[in-house]
């Protein structure tokens, strides 16, 4: 009966309270049409040839806790580039003296990716920003009536020439140009198309638009692009503050309607609670299209690079992030348990093995059913039938109900059980080394 | 010209190296149209009065380090009724003998939330859910291909048979009844229709769509849930998964589209990254309906509750968590600040006051504005010109690029800066109160 299921070959590889499956024993998703990739109806998407402009090292400078190093902006850069990033956004080389060495030093590494800073919509940025050796310049204005009122006091028709001065100066330079509004969303659309239009016929690059105060949904999201992408013929960039917790969401429906470039930082760090996060804006594009994305980004360096930047802003990963959250990959319900080892699609879009992670069965709790108890079984290399099995599960959940389970727990209950029985073992049991390994609550928290 | 500014009265008060408003101080939004506010062309739109499912003890008992003791149940039970949830889901008391005495226990404490318990869609679980006392049943079983394959290995006609009996058990028990398929946005269309018709038609009071694997996108919800819609005319239930980071922007949408009712949890702890949480579902909604959630929901218990819930299963609270994330209303760019200074609606909708919070000006960072440390040297009752404040925001980012700052830091070069110049303070100084401060940094880590 041992190693009969067809998952089960590296099963020996167990540790703590988990079943695990190496990369290799994944089973794909079957061959039907994947409900999450693009919908057919939306002509324009770009769902499946999407860019990312990597910002952790300007909105993410933006941080509370951030405080980045010459030398960790570049190393920080490099891991950006190595992970594929098509764009990295650095903080105006204006907001401080070390801000423009800092830009013109990442400038000269030679990443692949371009490199763009991002500047008030303002000569006097503008000058400043062309000498530090950036492949683009991101400039922004805010055009709602709160930001015209309380920041710059502008009104639109001088928000138009001063885009239009620095614009054809910046094109000058022979580099690209995006022009941004800032909190689109609470702008005269008319203004706003009414401008966008205007710098899409000088010549910009991108224009784009700015969730600046983090609470537009999908469905508007969806409605301004779309109107925005019949007005201009560049393209368009989205930029989406988190603190609704639609970031991601409204990044993909973005793609949908056809804007083609998302602003996206590590772990989404940025003012207040951030902007989408690369890691969870990969999480939600892998389900979409998965060739595109493995074939553009280094997804098994997600770990390093959230590490990289976590430990250089001093956070933890939070524990629901997508992809690396501890639990991210873990199955605890009996129900949940038994569909996953026979066949991981059931309850799982996300390839655990597409970002180098592994999957967890967790079997040592109240909630575990007899499949995930059988699998267990199986490891341990001993002889039960199903009924047994079932037998010795309900043993495991009355203690489940007293406390807190680990392996060393359910492993003497199910070989206290088989030793009462008297079967013999059908091959060398593995000794105890099983046993010796922490249990899975400890082993998670210190990932 | 100290204490002049509007919103300067309690910012003596401030703390570390921020400035602070006190409640009342909050600007109010003017009052132009919501843009965030619910789509008129959503004529089925449940927006303005939705209902919450609060799952913390059910989904939550899933999430890999829940483990909750009856005394643990009960402390969550009565946290989430004070704070005004609708519904409260437990684990199925077939799970585990204590699973039943617990549900049995919640259900006597005589709570104004409803209680449900969480079944499959089996006589044998509902003969057993309806003697614990609840006031509803949530049926579900799994419909997608997969699950029929995998999990239960039957077909829709079974599925059916199964549902009907289940319902009109527990229909006669003169309770409620909420039949949920699983994995529905894998189901086949008509399959889905087709059972959701027949369970409405014999008096299910919600039925239910689950996205399981979360994957599904909000547009795609949006579509599912109007035609059900269509189908149906009882309550339209949605439980979202977070996996690829859309749970709360589908749960929008979801209203938006008709349904009626969201499952959350607290933290979104659940199976693996967990479901839609409750914390951020507010913030969600708050900016659509402000009146209908504050008149509901005790917003100001929230981080008392996120906090009594990370502690029980031992997580801590996401750094950039909605609403209680340590920075989620923390401002740090120059730009920023001086806006929020002018308006805090410039760059926030939502009203940190509504959730017993404050707002934070982080002055102390090379990213820094004048108009920021204008207000600091207010706070310190120094008497320097706009010009000033201009030379020695200067001096301040000169600093703050060789090394991160705290308030200790900013005050003295100010302080300094003030001594050279031999201009009197306008009122006796503060002393150095504020300079035995933590520096930010260390205060955040520690919330």
């Amino acid at each position: 009966m041992s190693h009969s299921h067809p998952l089960h070959r590296s099963s020996h590889e167990s540790q703590a309270s988990e079943i695990y499956y190496s990369a290799e024993n994944s089973v794909p998703i079957m061959s039907m049409p994947n409900p999450y990739g693009p919908n057919p109806s939306d002509f324009l998407s770009n769902v499946g040839k999407f860019e990312v402009i990597e910002s952790t090292l300007r909105e993410g400078e933006q941080f509370a806790n951030a405080f980045f190093s010459t030398e960790k902006k570049i190393e920080i850069a490099k891991a950006l580039d190595d992970f594929g990033v098509d764009y990295i956004e650095l903080t105006s080389p204006v907001a401080s003296e070390q801000s423009r060495k800092d830009c013109e030093a990442i400038c000269k590494l030679g990443l692949k990716a371009k490199i763009l800073t991002h500047i008030r919509c303002h000569m006097d940025d503008a000058r400043v920003a062309v000498e530090t050796g950036v492949d683009g310049v991101d400039v922004v204005i805010g055009t709602s009536q709160f930001l015209r009122q309380y920041s710059h006091g502008k009104d639109m028709n001088y928000i138009a020439q001063s885009a239009i001065e620095v614009i054809e100066f910046v094109k000058s330079k022979g580099i690209e140009i995006r022009f941004s509004s800032e909190d689109s969303f609470r702008s005269d659309i008319v203004d706003l198309l009414n401008i966008y239009r205007t710098v899409d016929k000088i010549g910009v690059n991108r224009v784009g638009i700015a969730d600046t105060v983090g609470c537009a949904n999908p469905r508007q999201v969806y409605e301004l692009v779309k109107t925005l992408k019949s007005v201009v013929t560049c393209d368009i960039e989205c930029h989406f503050h988190n603190d609704t917790g639609c970031a991601i969401a409204n990044a993909y429906t973005a793609l949908e309607a056809g804007a083609k470039l998302i602003d996206v930082s590590v772990l989404g760090i940025g003012e207040r609670n951030g902007i989408t996060p690369l890691g969870a804006l990969m999480a939600r594009m892998i389900t979409a299209d998965r060739d595109y994305v493995l074939s553009k980004y280094k997804l098994h360096k997600l770990r390093d690079l959230e590490n990289l930047v976590a430990d250089a802003v001093q956070v933890n990963i939070p524990f629901n992030n997508p992809i690396t959250g501890f639990c991210a990959f873990t199955h605890k319900a009996g129900i949940h348990a038994k569909a996953i080892l026979a066949n991981p699609s059931t309850y799982e879009i996300l390839n655990p093995s597409d970002f180098g992670l592994t999957r967890y069965i967790h079997f040592a709790n109240r909630l575990t059913g007899w499949n995930a108890i059988k699998s267990r079984v199986d490891q341990l290399n001993l002889n039960l039938t199903d009924e047994q099995c079932k037998e010795v599960t309900a043993k495991i959940k009355l203690l489940g109900d007293v406390r807190q389970l680990n392996i060393d727990d359910v492993d003497s209950i199910i070989k206290d059980f088989h030793a009462e029985l008297g079967t013999p073992a059908l091959k060398p049991v593995l000794g105890d080394r099983d046993v010796s390994e922490e249990p899975i609550s400890k082993k998670q928290k210190s990932t």
